[in-house]
């Protein structure tokens, strides 16, 4: 009863371009961190548009937006200055985008921030401020003075995509003096580090000379479905934010101290102070016991983050059934064996973490720890 | 009109354990290297079993699944001493399960070798003895006449899995004074550094240190499907054999010249000479030109290899759209784009390539060049 | 070498609940149907909303995913009496929409026709005139006016959603005696049979029984990515027209002499004379001869449309390797044997086609035919 | 910061065949079906070859792919008459494949049964006595005497792919006057609806007519996994018995009984007093309630089976979200809307259920009732 049934028609090779996300992501668009032993991991976008300035969705759809990725904070950041629907909408008030977002929000766990993008060209560039109370003031002939009423409503003011090749044709962020002058006088508290689809090394580099807090934002004018490719497993670059509690209070404490990471594709930028304990928490190793009589361990890695982790091993120990490098997929575990060359109770695995960058070409090294069932 | 039709039933989350095979492999199951700028890359496995030793499948399945893993040659190699079978099988002949697969093989592409397994304890351990003439003298009282029979037949014989835990309860390949010896009188050419689901460091500092060819085989069982469950992406471990010609003799001939590299999960494990060369033949950059008016340049890199590619980017140039990491799955191509601070005609980026294994822990350093379209 | 490297963490199983659409549709995204022998199959939307009533985005988002979803034509028909938005966009023009979604499509294929959603309670409802010429003059105080001066402008006009159970309460599709009138005097000239996420067998009775053009439409308000879950396979159901030319003209004329499909989920909705042809357009026969010696017939049917076919064998012959019902998943093809019991040059099968509707419960019956290569 | 990023390399696509199966089935390959009111719904496998006569496959690894496929029974039914490996293994003992496959099979809660095939040309054709308790004696000059050696031992015999085109070029089963004469005397019971890959209308009306227990088997020679391509969502065709307990015995009596279903594809063949229990079990209704203040009901089909259900409304209700065909994937529901046209408290749909097969051509009528809940 053997017979060939299948008719080989013709099959064609596909060869997808991979440019913004390398991986799918599991369990759906929900971007998730787990909290780190001392904070909680906050998902926050602090940069998006709606039709109140050049974006092309009611604000309410940023709200569904954020509440499909899970995010525990948004902020509205309409541009001030450029109001390309104005015939349309000629609204006089700056702050209508963030009342009918706060509206769609209601009683959600989402939390919606009041902010505005001052937008300029050099020296001042562009920038948001938020936490602010009324968007109206911060609209001035003189850039100084923006800067100055957004300080002087309590906001917090971050330096936009300092690498924007429309300001920077080489795409190197760099700080005029006028800016490091906002940023002695404590008027500028941030930079992006991540905008859009773009990473800045040089953005990183100046964030750790001046101390400025490291933003991620997806600065969103479309759909965010579309701009990051959602259904292919991409999502938004945010800044996680390291909050002691989920109030809009305690992210502004902490976006002040600069505890943040910014995450885009699956790469993690932060301090290394405050992106480490967000990768303990995040790969979790643990030992199902040793093989038979022998000294060879198996382990278990589990990444309970959203963020795929590419680790190299640098432990004293090798591995029995792989070399050196560790792709741990978000939300999945991986299982492996390590040559112990004696029993142990304990053990420890030393990992450079390469999808975590502390400053340009840096990664940090984690140790993760676990004891072994006997 | 607008209404919620969905029920929301229970759904529970899954966290798979992904343990051989990190990511699944586009292009189906068959294993496809690019040849290179010298030789073929033949793919070649070099252990294997039947139910004419231990194996639990007629020779001829075997063979089947050489095709459909697309594999260039295949080594029929069951146990001289281990006969498990004997009694329900008491063929004679310890040639037979190779003329069964040759004549399964038939006039189609794959190569069949005969070989052999001399099934030893300590201090020979397991070793395959390949392109002999006749399996049936090896079988030996004295090891040291299999080995000699099989040189005499110009066989080319490499030590099986050094690091194998009923051998080595600490999972560490060493050698024994009396495999220095064979090797020495050049009875012994190669060493697997992997086998089935190991991969040994040692063994692979044994090869370098002894100059011993770099094998890795399935030594499979059972079938290869569930072995190194294909349908969710994995493949066998095999030989990369970097050949003249698709021929028995031209192989054999790599395997004296040490011409190969190991492929394993993701990895390629080999001597920089060889394996370099492979890495530039699967990493193809070409540039789409500067973008706009900005000195932004817009690349690609296309993975023509089976192979799922981890490179750290180590150029004078950073990227203006990530960091330094970069995943390039197999049969894919990664866009991205590189500040090279002023208008070029050309452009030459330098990786760390961190899937390959020079030596445990060392990783080679390509340069990707391309011309840049005006 | 055998042993079990996989440690069996926690697995669940998901239930997934469906409710729109039953099959992924491959080929991603964008609607395809094939040319019928005597027409071009255009696939539009002819009822959609942006922010200038009732809807969520700006108009030119309505194109971009018309762009998207490979749409042909659409139509812009924001609510007349129903503007939410007002406060915020004061615009006097109720063409506006029309305006910014024409100019984004600029010098594409999409074809953007101006139209006006004519809301008003029982006994007339609402009502979608397109192909006017100015929307401004439709906004009267009677009902009776507005069809009037839509028909005075050369609009095409049919009724909405009559099934809405915000105005039936059982979902069942009536006409009123106004909307009769209006039928009769030419006025009215289509219904929708599909909207959004509904479909009404008595709404198929109605246009039956006063001839009135099938129409299928999305309605969309938000957006079409969540609304009709593209990521998962859905599509938005659209209007197949059967036209002449990829004309307004062509269209328009397809509209008033009622040839048209409507498409939503894998069901196809039409009169029998225009839906019979696209299914002989969809569904290819081909046969790839004789198995060996015997009288039974290898065959493949190619669909090479969007929808996933569903039918039931109805012919002379019955199959060798199935039952008597196919399903043939969107842009691939099915491969079966056929019990001819003579050897025979050419083959007719005739199937009940169950995903096609050409009136409630009917399903139509299409004969296939395929000389068979000797 | 709005940029096109992607290059467009070559995308091509591919236009795969379905020739056995049309849908991927969730949950893996193991093959679950809900046990009915009465009976337990057990999975067998009752036709298939290894090394000890014309497959290719130690008989433990039918063992392991029966616990892959989660079986419930499996029988070991080597020919007798025809062993092209006997060169190779010259086994005397014609029970030596089940001694294997039972010692492989051990504790596990796979039921082994020992079986062989009589191997003749017609009149008699091949044919599988099981249940038997010893093979040898089997192995007769006449075929008469295999057949009432089986019955002396108390087997159960069934005919053989009657359908089998190398001895009925037409493919057409039939059956010759010595199978009726042992039919009558008892000594044949069963026959073969589904055979690997085909499906025979005529032999359904035979078993129909002379009242034969339906069964459907694999008959598999190679590997389970390629045949029936596993790994695309495919399974092996077997025999649902409807036994009182998982016993031989119990299994035995329900097939001397006629409690059976072949499932092959997603189509289920059987006598309709036994699948519509099947049936029923397997799909569930529930009510989520009314939709607002209409009359429009939501509900929920829950499809517990490993078949793909295609089923058409009868009922009485017409739905309010799509036309009358489901397509409720395995393991999956399927929600949708009915208009009850007035407010109820418990509802009952019928519908013709496609992909199960009492007669040729013709489908079972199921009701499907649930209380709503208020």
């Amino acid at each position: 009863m053997k017979r060939i049934l299948f008719v080989a028609l013709a099959w064609f090779i596909s060869l997808p371009v991979l440019a913004q996300h390398d991986h799918e992501h599991a369990g759906g668009r929900v971007i998730t961190f787990p909290d780190t032993d001392q904070y909680l991991s906050l998902t926050c976008d602090f940069h998006i548009h709606s039709v109140f300035s050049d974006g092309s969705v009611w604000p309410s759809v940023r709200v569904d937006e954020a509440h499909r990725d899970g995010l525990d904070c948004l902020a509205i950041t309409e541009h001030l200055e450029y109001q390309p629907h104005i015939d349309d909408i000629p609204h006089p008030d700056r702050n209508r985008a963030y009342d009918i977002a706060a509206r769609t929000a209601g009683e959600s766990d989402l939390i919606v921030i009041r902010g505005s993008e001052i937008t300029r060209s050099l020296p001042y560039g562009h920038a948001n401020s938020i936490f602010i109370q009324d968007a109206n003031p911060l609209l001035q002939d003189d850039a100084e003075d923006a800067y100055a009423e957004a300080a002087s409503q309590g906001g917090f003011t971050f330096i936009n995509h300092p690498n924007w090749t429309s300001q920077r044709k080489d795409g190197i962020a760099r700080l005029e003096p006028e800016q490091l002058a906002l940023i002695e006088r404590g008027e500028i508290g941030g930079i992006e580090v991540v905008n859009d689809l773009t990473f800045s090394d040089e953005a990183l580099e100046l964030a750790l000379k001046y101390d400025l807090t490291i933003i991620g934002t997806s600065d969103i004018h479309g759909l965010v479905d579309w701009q990051y490719e959602i259904a292919d497993g991409g999502h938004r670059p945010i800044t996680i934010v390291f909050a002691e509690e989920k109030t809009q209070e305690s992210i502004q404490a902490a976006l002040e101290a600069g505890r943040t990471a910014a995450y885009y594709l699956d790469t993690l930028v932060g301090k290394e102070e405050y992106v480490l304990p967000l990768v303990e928490a995040s790969l979790l190793l643990s030992s199902q016991g040793y093989i038979g009589d022998t000294t060879v361990l198996n382990v278990t890695i589990e990444n309970v983050s959203d963020a795929w982790f590419t680790v190299k091993n640098v432990s004293d120990y090798r591995f029995h059934d792989r070399a050196d490098l560790l792709s741990i997929p978000p939300h999945h575990a991986v299982s492996f064996d390590v040559k112990t060359l004696e029993r142990r109770t304990d053990i420890s695995l030393s990992f450079d973490v390469l999808n975590v960058v502390t400053a340009p070409g840096v990664h940090p090294q984690v140790a993760l720890r676990a004891t072994i069932e006997q």
